[in-house]
């Protein structure tokens, strides 16, 4: 799989993949999801098909590459002062994005797609940036949080009536404080 | 939304229903997903599309019906005798039948489908059988264990590189008892 991370800013690399998300986003905007075409976008960002090929291996993971490239988040979690309040920041805006539209867009083209653990990982940068903040807490593994916090969030935007309700959330960063 | 529940076995309401579930099983089996239509699915079953329409809605609430109904327990949570035990092998078993290729199927169809909560219901039930046969012990909300158990399985398994361990269950189970 082909999702490059840390492209040289400026870099002919970079202004490809640039040129070729913009052109995705342009298209997704205009048209149905199910009618856009890697030669269409490849046209349209001044590309042959077989560079977005080579680069993402096909439409699912470009399309899941432009969605995680719209909601990585561009700064470092909030920081509150507590391992508890940054949790609860963190929990809070997690399930505001992912109850959002583009965040179940999101959801969905990264499940069709070939990368499979990409979002996770980044999910679990983030959180440890928090934990590694308060190296005197008693403090619960990234999995453990990612287990109580973003698996019940996304399962129950995904699978039930209602998302979870801040309340619920934070009765879950209680439990993950506790152990 | 038109799912029925409780059919009165052998009326025309639910030889209906078994007649499109066999046409759609089939022709899933014998078809890409994507070209099956409900005009194909009426012809074969001897229906007017109208009445799918009428019944399900769409296709895609169709798809999750019989996905669902595939998945549908057909039998009570294994009872081993303890709630622990109970939670245990129920926890193993939607891991297993989640983790497989029916299962992820189903999870897609039923994330398409206008039935949210229906999913839902099914394990709210499966968990409130286990949680009445202890009225003796502290028992957690069947709403924890849906977020404890179901949750991690099903987020690890759509986003995550690897499915949940037993052992990484078990400890949530103990979690789970805790509160």
């Amino acid at each position: 799989m082909a999702i490059k991370e840390g492209l040289r800013p400026g870099g002919r690399s970079a202004r490809v993949q640039e040129s070729v998300h913009n052109a995705t986003r342009e298209l997704l905007q205009a048209h149905e999801r199910s009618s856009v075409t890697v030669p269409m976008i490849a046209a349209r960002a001044g590309v042959t098909p077989s560079t977005i090929y080579r680069r993402w291996g096909d439409l699912s993971a470009l399309l899941a590459d432009v969605a995680l490239a719209r909601m990585r988040p561009d700064s470092e979690p909030a920081n509150t002062g507590s391992l508890r309040g940054d949790l609860r920041a963190w929990a809070e805006q997690y399930l505001d994005e992912m109850s959002s539209e583009p965040g179940r867009n999101m959801m969905r083209d990264v499940q069709c797609s070939v990368t499979p653990g990409y979002c996770v990982s980044i999910l679990s940068g983030q959180l440890q940036t928090i934990v590694d903040r308060y190296p005197n807490d008693l403090r619960p593994s990234v999995d453990h949080l990612i287990n109580l916090l973003a698996a019940p969030t996304v399962f129950r935007i995904l699978f039930s009536t209602t998302p979870p309700t801040v309340e619920e959330l934070h009765a879950l960063i209680e439990l993950a404080l506790k152990n």
